[in-house]
């Protein structure tokens, strides 16, 4: 079986060259564990956080296979309570197979496609839905302004909100991007901030003002949506993108002015602080998507070769929805 | 009777160079108008504000009467619903007596002293309750920190805190307004923001974080407090008085980012938005004074003639408590 290693810890940007790829004997499961067959891996701006030392999770190291979250199928267990052909989640790794203890592993619904469990069924379409329901508590009629909007969160913000009954503007790198969150996602418009003149054209596209902005980006974005939001608007933080990079950040130059001013309520979240409420976001997005008002937006690239490729992609901004890597068609 | 003129608008700091006190004939109330002596005149930053031109209130010229909000005795009356003797709050004048229509006018509870309508039982009292219980909604046993302690609304916000259970720890400018709001106000810690070494001072008074900042300043210490934000932290957004005169505005440059790692929730807000909840906050305020846990914090200065000395030692920030003058004895 093939399996990709970091063949080198990168100091600036990622390069294949930082990957191998290489065969290896298939791994044997010991007691209490189990061998997975690796079908689809989520591609996240966050791996890459990875390779620059501890996070929320330990380093990566040299020699290591490049770690992922991957949704897999158990093809062989000498663990109680889970059977081959089980669908499960797993912190894996860039590998067709890998052996993992059981407790690493939790049980996922066997809905088809499974690409779905990553996308608007998963932690894209969750934080989505509890970002936007759960903080921002949208009434119809209002205007949800979010960032990042052909990212794997942003397309379903404001499809959510269309479906809500809200007017979606979004805000987006380049000029294909924006037409396609457009045309393709349903939003009533979107913005290129690498164009000059965002705080003009936020004013033409949102003429009653911004009641809730979902923002994935912080930073100029953030200061320039501050300036169009109505009194008592929410500001959703749910990244800060435009930040991770930098060695001189910069605040917003309005906050907490227009807080005070406006009476905003900006706050953050995480997915999983919502999870008590998981069951009611499936559900909406299943409606949402049977009835067509949500589309699932999935950039998925075949083959485990691609992995490192797809990843370069992704922090270059190339995705269009929720960016994976197909390893192995889904089971029947 | 006497009132003080805008004699020139300031440029730069303000001086008793821009006032002028002029004896003037007693006004004389036309059919729908009322006559009133002002007994006490509330003195804030915003008034400084007025005189730099139209702010949420008409701009403020050379020879106009110096703008105030006060506390009145109606002493002729030509409106009905209004009779000699109430006691109202207008947007009065830095006067002995003036005129003003009856729509103007508010009536205000008979109690004594008058004082505590302009301090515990005023904008003061209701914008630290409503910030610190209707946004920060404090639990016993936690920690609250709030800046301009010894403020009109922060000293306020640290006894409530005390009175509901918390720890309170505070914010000034001053070893002596620190000594101040330990000692006299009964707050658990003050930390002089004027010293090097805010957040290691920061660190040590609050051993468990910090769960509600009651933010009146923005700027730097916003920066630095939000460094100690507990998980799921609040901060009550009050003012951003470091913000207001600078020409080159900055924002915490922690901002967003750790709004979304901590789950934090910003929130502005102003005290006529809680108008809903006066009554109960008015309740509480009453218990807590009478029972001697929020002592009442008042900086009266003696005399009209003193005015603009207490408006410009109030920006010098010299005041300790809620600043208002006395132009007349509270009515028996």
């Amino acid at each position: 079986m093939k399996q990709i290693i970091v063949a080198q810890l990168p100091k600036g940007a990622l390069t294949p060259d930082h990957f191998r790829i290489e065969d290896a004997p298939a791994p044997v499961p010991g007691d209490g564990e189990v061998r997975l067959k690796v079908i689809l891996m989520s591609i996240d701006a966050a791996n890459r956080s990875w390779l620059q030392g501890a996070t929320y999770r330990a380093a990566v190291h040299v020699g290591d296979i490049m770690p992922t979250y991957a949704i897999c199928e158990i093809v062989e267990s000498r663990a109680p309570g889970l059977s081959v052909g089980d669908i499960v989640a797993a912190e894996a790794g860039w590998a067709e197979e890998l052996v993992l203890p059981a407790t690493s592993v939790a049980q996922m619904p066997d809905l088809r496609p499974l690409s779905h469990l990553l996308s608007v069924y998963g932690i894209a379409g969750k934080t989505a839905y509890h970002g936007l329901v759960g903080i921002g508590r949208p009434q119809a009629g209002e205007t949800v302004l979010v960032s990042a909007a052909a990212g794997s969160v942003g397309g379903y913000v404001g499809q959510i909100a269309k479906a809500m009954g809200c007017r979606a503007v979004g805000i987006a790198g380049g000029p294909e991007k924006c037409r396609w969150v457009v045309e393709h996602l349903g939003f009533d418009a979107c913005l290129d901030y690498r164009e000059p003149g965002l705080n003009r054209a936020l004013k033409a596209a949102c003429p009653d003002g911004v009641d809730i902005y979902f923002d994935n980006v912080g930073g100029a974005v953030l200061e320039t949506a501050l300036f169009h939001m109505n009194t008592r608007g929410r500001v959703v933080c749910c990244g800060a993108i435009s930040q991770y990079d930098s060695t001189t950040p910069s605040g917003p130059r309005n906050l907490p002015g227009l807080v005070v001013v406006k009476r905003l309520r900006m706050e953050g979240f995480i997915v999983m602080d919502h999870a008590a409420d998981d069951a009611k976001a499936l559900a909406s997005l299943r409606k949402w998507v049977q009835a067509g008002q949500v589309k699932v937006t999935e950039d998925i690239i075949d083959g485990l070769d691609h992995a490192p490729q797809a990843l370069i992609g992704l922090l270059a901004g190339d995705n269009r929805g929720k960016r994976m890597v197909r390893v192995a068609p889904d089971p029947a």
